[in-house]
């Protein structure tokens, strides 16, 4: 018979099972991390109608979208979380509580042009918090203890969470008489990093024509560094001059001052003016997160305050905060860098049981009592050689195999051998489950990223 | 502002946060199951190329497919889990192990006609142990154990696992010079449940054209019940006639043979000869569950052995065995009976601390504690009043409300109050976290069905 070749569409990951297990960890990690600060988790259709998706309309996501006519329907793979979330919101609001807090970890497609490390399918990780009307500042506040646990979690310590406002902007943009052109100057100022200071101040001359002055005002104020503290000092000294300023001045306070109360320690907080995070959706705070020993990986996890969640959808104004993670690309990024642990157990099982005896009875009910005490069990009951079952415990990378011969039988006992340190000892079953249970919990205490 | 209208697809399930809870626990309960009997997760794209995925081609499955053109490439949406593994194994056939166990819970696509409880997108829940070349039947004897423990799991004790054995069936049609009507006989026997045996009887003298005397022997066949050892002694005086049907006894024995071992009571199982499971697939031992207090819902888990998984794929012979629970019409399904426990926690937190102070330090430093200890933790910061605070409290069900007043502040303690039985009681943040975990351990601890 002709064969179809068994191929995966390129932009689309696929892992091998290890691997996947690794990204099993972390989208556990996150479901954990986000449930703990009190998020329901939500999960939303993958096609919507595209009237729905695309109620906002226009731009580079309705050239990326997979959009399709099936029946009488015109229908599409949803691009984010986020639209997904407002029609949900407007259709459900009159049944959710607000504010309504919720976390959603789903795939998401878009048809970029495959090229290595981007996706066509990819995992977002979302939470947002929606208001009804209003949405108290405390909510921006802790986000950045959200971003904290949720990367301490995964395993990593060296990163930062980056803030901003967008009114400390807006408003500085506005008392400097640039607020027309504060578009494009964010465009240039988003450079900073790339080219430097010198070379931001020529564009923002040349291609933006702005007086030398004017652009000096620009990168001096990009330029505010050090301590919260310190930060908010500098600020404070534009203050008077520009009501949204003071407003997001008087915030980026808000923001700050519940940083420890909220466990986040300063070494992973930078106030960072340059952040700015798109030109029209925020209204408020801005988040990005960096890896401090990474920063070409670029933010790992971003988001905002913004002011009308589903405006396409109702009337009901409904301002929100929100950040996402994008898990596919982020899981590609460490595994490139080699950053995912191999401590981890990413075996299919804790313990494999090698049935040495034509029947089986007593190995599978040591199997079955390890199985209820949670220990992930197989019983590996192919006929083959002593030789090949050893292959396949090495292979899998089982961290415990147990033998089960006559002698066992005879002895009500169970040979257990640590596959790590070759120890091999004869226990009865309760101990060999206490054993494998502590050394189990020990390992997968670790985290699934390294630094 | 012209509004368009919030509207999720008809056929694609959408839950209100508390009923989300309820399908992630069951997710939850699916995913510990699957993994304490040594199976790995997978994940794989939701689309696929179309040629790929129409491998084996025809039927039902062309006509329900989710099918597009995206730029040059002819795509479509997996309609089952089996395909995109069959893929995965062939494409991977040199990285993996064999037998190579996984478990995959993903959303799958069908455009089935739109009715109640039908839906275009749902999840199926699948365990498949594939072998190279080879698979012992222990591998089959062990799946009702899976079964078993899965739906004990999730809170179900009133079920039946029903097995036969297609090579059971094959031989049985064989030695009586049937088989070539195999296929209408089995479709009308398969009525036997609606109609009785009368009917059935009269359809295969009718319809199908058999002799009477011929047509007594399948209802003779067919109507053999009785425990384990009742059925296998019964068969045994069909032994000696068909090398299928004595191969196909062989193995039913070695399947209910260990059965005690597996921990699977006697009451949980029974030998169904009228169980067939579509007609060519499948080739071992088959499987159906049934609630044995709900009949009506049909098989609510079901599989079987297979000698050939990917021979559209590769010509490496890959026989396995595996099972399905068809999750999002299970949940559908139990909700409409009602039969989804309203006393696990379904609200997002734990424990909603209420800051009534200005400054909310102390309240902040409270819920992170908390939240450490691994308490699902809401802060509350909206300016309302007491009365809407909770207010917010009932709508969302949270088990546990902390007051944090002056008092609290001056004194170091939690004012907690148990939502359940009304009483309030002034804790240190320590005693209050064991006063929460215990209870909501206790909770939790509930399964997501009831009886």
């Amino acid at each position: 018979m002709a064969k179809v070749a068994p191929r995966t569409l390129s932009g689309f990951m696929e892992l091998l099972p290890q691997q996947q297990m690794k990204m099993e960890k972390m989208m556990e990690a996150l479901r954990h991390s986000y449930s703990v600060y009190g998020f329901t988790p939500l999960d939303t259709p993958v096609i919507e109608s595209s009237e729905v998706l695309l109620a906002k309309g226009g731009g580079e996501t309705e050239k990326q979208i997979y959009r399709f006519q099936k029946g009488d329907s015109d229908i599409a793979l949803r691009f984010d979380l986020t639209v997904p979330l407002a029609k949900y919101v407007a259709a459900n609001y009159g049944k959710l509580s607000f504010p309504f807090r919720r976390y959603q970890i789903g795939k998401v497609y878009r048809g970029e042009r495959a090229q290595r490390g981007r996706f066509r399918e990819f995992y977002q990780a979302d939470i947002d918090i929606i208001g009804d009307g209003k949405l108290d500042i405390i909510n921006e506040a802790e986000i950045p203890a959200i971003i904290y646990n949720t990367f301490k979690t995964l395993g990593i310590s060296k990163f930062k969470i980056k803030v901003n406002n967008r009114k400390l902007l807006n408003g500085f943009y506005s008392m400097n008489g640039m607020s027309e052109k504060s578009a494009e100057i964010m465009r240039t100022v988003d450079k900073l990093d790339k080219i430097g200071a010198e070379k931001v101040k020529n564009l923002l001359i040349d291609d933006v024509h702005m007086l030398p002055c004017k652009a000096e005002n620009v990168l001096d104020f990009m330029a505010i560094q050090g301590t919260n503290a310190e930060v908010i000092e500098r600020l404070t000294q534009y203050k008077g001059m520009d009501e949204t300023f003071d407003q997001g001045l008087e915030e980026l306070i808000e923001v700050t001052k519940y940083l420890s109360a909220f466990g986040v320690p300063e070494e992973n907080f930078a106030i960072d003016l340059t952040i700015a995070r798109g030109l029209d959706y925020y209204t408020g705070t801005v988040y990005e997160t960096e890896m401090t020993e990474h920063p070409e990986i670029g933010s790992v996890c971003s988001g905002g305050r913004y002011d009308n969640l589903a405006e396409y959808y109702t009337d009901k104004q409904l301002p929100g905060v929100g950040i996402s993670i994008g898990l596919t690309r982020l899981f590609y990024v460490l595994q490139e860098q080699e950053l995912l642990s191999d401590d981890i157990i990413t075996s299919p099982c804790d313990a494999l049981v090698l049935p040495m005896t034509d029947d089986m009875s007593y190995a599978i009910s040591a199997a079955t009592f390890l199985r209820t005490k949670g220990i992930r069990t197989q019983i590996y009951g192919e006929k083959k050689k002593f030789k090949g079952k050893m292959n396949y415990a090495d292979k899998i990378g089982t961290p415990y195999v147990i033998f089960v011969g006559e002698d066992e039988i005879n002895e009500k006992l169970l040979s257990v051998k640590d596959m790590v340190s070759g120890e091999q000892q004869k226990l009865t079953a309760e101990a060999a489950a206490e054993l494998i249970m502590k050394s189990v919990n020990e390992r997968n205490s670790g985290a699934v990223i390294k630094e």
